[in-house]
């Protein structure tokens, strides 16, 4: 099967955000689409994420006047013109030669704000660099805090306005799909790391596994967030919570956000739809916090349903990354655009003028 | 794939209204198919449409009396034979070249209400001739007050008995399906909206979305709803109402009777099937209101089930235009035939004599 | 495809009862297969009643003692050595050329009781006298009392101990899967109807309907149930019965009996599974009062969970068919054989040595 | 198709437990492999198992100290590693020429408490001797009391640390698939019962049942257990345990702990999943007593959903056989090793270090 490269139009099927799932196929060769679309185990979760939207119904609203209508959000003093953010996504050379780079101008001609991943193929500081809209910083806590306090002040430096820190993937769990398909990350260190040292080897006791007792002592624990948000003048946003007194207990620790999240089913495979959590960890956070949601968003109609399930706003990953291989900054800013219109037109059906009109009556069982 | 012309006579083989739906393919080019039987987005709602039915179950009653059975009905002021109208479907003239002209002597020879569209492709003048049964006006509201009410004018003047005020689509929804099939609707502006023109376009200001202050700057409000009861001594209905919320309010203000509709799928996709909506709807406006339902209905059967939960009569879209690209006056005569006794052997079987012993009580969960 | 003449012996691959139904093709004609396999409409109710037994579990109990066990019944007066009967099942000439007598043979060598249709293709005394075990007459009103009487008498000089009424097919419902096929009933009269007349043609008023004024008026009513149980000396069951109410009327006009059944698919299409409908008349009859159960039973463990759901007895329709166009009476006790066995170890491993000790307690949920 | 000999290294694409099933068909003939995969009946409980374990999901959560972790379990006396132990499957020489040995020594191996069957193809005293880590003995009820006394003996003598009596299988059900094709078991009597002789042929009076009579009057009842326990001072466990009143009833008794199971979907059909009926056998045992599980498990995810809903340890079966034919003791050992990782990433991702803080709070509906 022949990758062919990034176009340089939108092609004329392109009707739905979603189109660009079956589109990108086309553009990227096959280990690397297994990695991207993939999920861990038997990808239960990844295909729980998708049913979660699917079995949720938004009920129509009829005759309600639109011109106060308006899709504007503020979040952790970010202004945002609408609630759909670009989720971090790592290793972007993978998918199309201009990496984060293309994604930031596509976000800067949208008007989205972007989340530059600590893994991604172009240095942190470029990668803000190419857009002027608001971008926040997804940090990966690193073994030596002297590392993790190391980026910390290169996102700051750089002029990202929030770190984005990851908490669901401390071990990090098999996809099938990729390794089956023979996929291998990029063997490089990636730029952002360059300066990391890895810790040495730790030895370990009879009885002891490499995965609890190895892997897992170099991941954070409660004490390890509690000290990273006194070393920012940054808010810290939490990336990766399903749970409500999880979510409860970051808040109280001062965390100033967080994502629902289950790493779109590529952590654990078996956990629940992060759509299902949402209304749980909103209702335990209480109102006035800021609360985002990934894994499984395909779609405006999905969109809508995630803030009237509790969300502030969303984050797009694997449709980015479609996007992105597809048709470069080009794809990813029609990408946004198709999804913003999505969102618009469940708007203007649903009755919900703005943002805070999207509450939970907006939706039905079926 | 060859597109045969209306056949002269009913085919053997056609033993269930529903089946006109597989027939039809064979009268219809793939395009227009497409169009009919296609709903918007992913075609999550055109699915729980029927879904919603199947799962509903008629309770077998025995030994029940029969000699004052009947089918009949009155609303509005209008007398029906049996609960079954052909609901509004413009643009006729794209699967039979009588049009409009055929269905309405279809509901002629069986005594059927019949719901003249908008977008018909003949004059509703012409439409309304063609019957001596009862007739409603299907109305689109036009962004200039003075278009509504040269329409209003026209049917009462034509002889029609209702209004019926679609409400649940204030912006198009796409049809994958038609789109990708190539289909485009005749480019002609349909007759009865020849003295129609159209607003001067609207100027947006900047971060205005041509969905939330374009369009829908175009689209009646609560104001325009108050305002247009008062136009017409015709009594007038609602189409589109799923939420009881609006139920109430549109009955509150006037409105004579209401449709629960999601428009066959065809509106936002993602939202309850009609037939879920039901109940809330009767619960909220109470007896002795007229409420209608279209949306799924494939069979007496169906119809039977929709009257359980509180319809006082169905419309019936698809088969209408199946069975007249099949078989033009002749078909949807055929068709409308074969439901209503679909709908006699349900009240033989379920022990109901008349319309009014059809209730709750009747379904059972499976 | 060819079809085989009935076998001498019985194949080594029919290891259950339920085997029958796909060894039965070889044996009977396409048409005369779709009429006894299919169900009304679109099979809905046919689905429902396999499926509602597939839902049921049985929860295994340990180390009870079966030193006193047994699977006899008494019914209406009947002893029975198990609770499974043999379903009335019309013109089974149709299916091989012994037709019931066959049957009859097999339930003579089996011990089982034997229900014979009114539209036997044998008289009902021949079918009579070919067993010694028990036996019932199914009746069906006819619309002259005088008929429904001689053949009442008939029943009684023949020897049957019991008469079965079947109440739920005032109108028939079509099988599609039949007519497709192709399938026609004989032409013949069934000759225990031979002496019966048709009514003169009644004349409907303009406006009646013939399903409705015409057929349903031919149809027995509650007055007519009240003197049929004063018309003969044999104990009255009802067949077709659904709903509670129904039930606790019946047993107050003086049924002896009732039969929980759906036509096993074969009337109204899109009601309830006949085993979800018998725990709430078992419920609203009462204990002590002879209930059964046909529509959908395949195997032993499904003669279990009816009773468990408070069947006193089951009734076996199209495995009795198969098994009788298979290999004729020694298929019909083979088929019985297996049953019985089935139901013993379901018996076995669900702890219960008799069947007062089936009970709704010895089901779970999944 | 060829059925390769064991293979003597672990071949690279088996990245799960899970993988064994696929592979193993490359070493399995096709006759043995039904007997090995196949359940009883339709397979309904052989499915149920399966999705059970499927529609559990596990709760992420974060940030918790791993410092303390642990996979230690004590259970009747007995020290384990992990909670993972080796289901008594009999006749392993149809699986792979080393047999039982080859368990034993991947038990030694792996630190896993093997637990071997009445029917191994070695004798007991063999398979004990081959590994120095934990072992209990399987033990089926022989009609003999004096036999059952001579297995308790043996296994005593052996030095098994713990008895495993068999409870669900007082009758055989069949396995329609081992049976189509062509499985037989081995015509020579396991070695374990060389010495036991069958009872006399019991005449049955006339309407007794072979199954119900013949068979079950073989079986042990609640005396004979209670007579059992008082004859070994080894702890006697209970194997095929659903329902809460036996579990009370049997640790009233003396049983030491208990085996929820319903043998692998291969004992009645149409019996409930195992784990869904393991949350009521531990509310009904109470805590600190020891509590099993098996059937259906195929992954340390499913490992861990069984210790969240009351397992204190999980028995593998089938994993086992497909493993051994695969790559005979390697195999096994590998297969453990896979699981008590898989466990491993499960805990770690679910925040929970030590199985004690495995609880029903780590699980949610989706």
């Amino acid at each position: 099967m022949t990758v062919h490269p990034p176009l340089e139009q939108i092609p004329a099927d392109i009707l739905a955000a979603a189109d660009y799932e079956d589109r990108a196929a086309q553009h990227i060769p096959p280990p690397t689409l297994a990695w991207l679309a993939g999920g861990s185990g038997t990808e239960q979760t990844l295909r729980a994420n998708r049913e979660a939207f699917i079995t949720v119904r938004i009920t129509p609203r009829l005759l309600n006047n639109f011109q106060t209508a308006s899709t504007c959000q503020s979040l952790c003093g970010t202004s945002l013109e609408h609630p759909i953010l670009l989720a971090p996504v790592g290793h972007q050379q993978l998918l199309h030669t201009e990496a984060e780079r293309a994604v930031a101008r596509a976000a800067d001609a949208t008007g989205t704000c972007m989340v530059a991943s600590t893994l991604s193929s172009l240095p942190l500081e470029d990668v803000c660099a190419a857009t002027a809209a608001s971008k926040w910083f997804q940090l990966y806590w690193q073994p030596r805090r002297e590392d993790t306090l190391r980026l910390l002040s290169r996102a700051e430096a750089a002029g990202y306005q929030a770190i984005v820190l990851t908490l669901d993937t401390p071990v990090q769990a098999l996809s099938r799909r990729a390794h089956i398909a023979g996929f291998r990350l990029p063997s490089d260190t990636p730029p952002n790391l360059a300066e990391c040292k890895p810790l040495p080897q730790r030895a370990l006791a009879p009885g002891q596994s490499i995965l609890l007792h190895g892997m897992m002592s170099e991941a954070p624990d409660w004490d390890d967030l509690e000290w990273l948000v006194t070393q920012t003048r940054l808010p810290v946003l939490a990336k990766g919570v399903s749970h409500p007194a999880d979510a409860v207990r970051l808040k109280t620790l001062g965390v100033a956000g967080q994502i629902v999240s289950n790493h779109g089913g590529r952590s654990l495979d078996g956990v629940p739809a992060s759509l299902h959590c949402l209304a749980a960890v909103r209702e335990a956070v209480g109102g006035n916090y800021p609360l985002l949601l990934d894994s499984g968003i395909r779609s405006g109609t999905d969109v809508f349903k995630a803030l009237a399930l509790g969300a502030d706003a969303v984050l797009i990953g694997r449709l980015q990354g479609y996007a992105l291989a597809t048709a470069g900054a080009l794809g990813v800013a029609h990408m946004l655009k198709l999804l913003r219109e999505e969102l618009e037109v469940c708007m203007a059906l649903a009755g919900t003028p703005t943002l805070s009109d999207i509450n939970p009556g907006c939706l039905m069982g079926d």
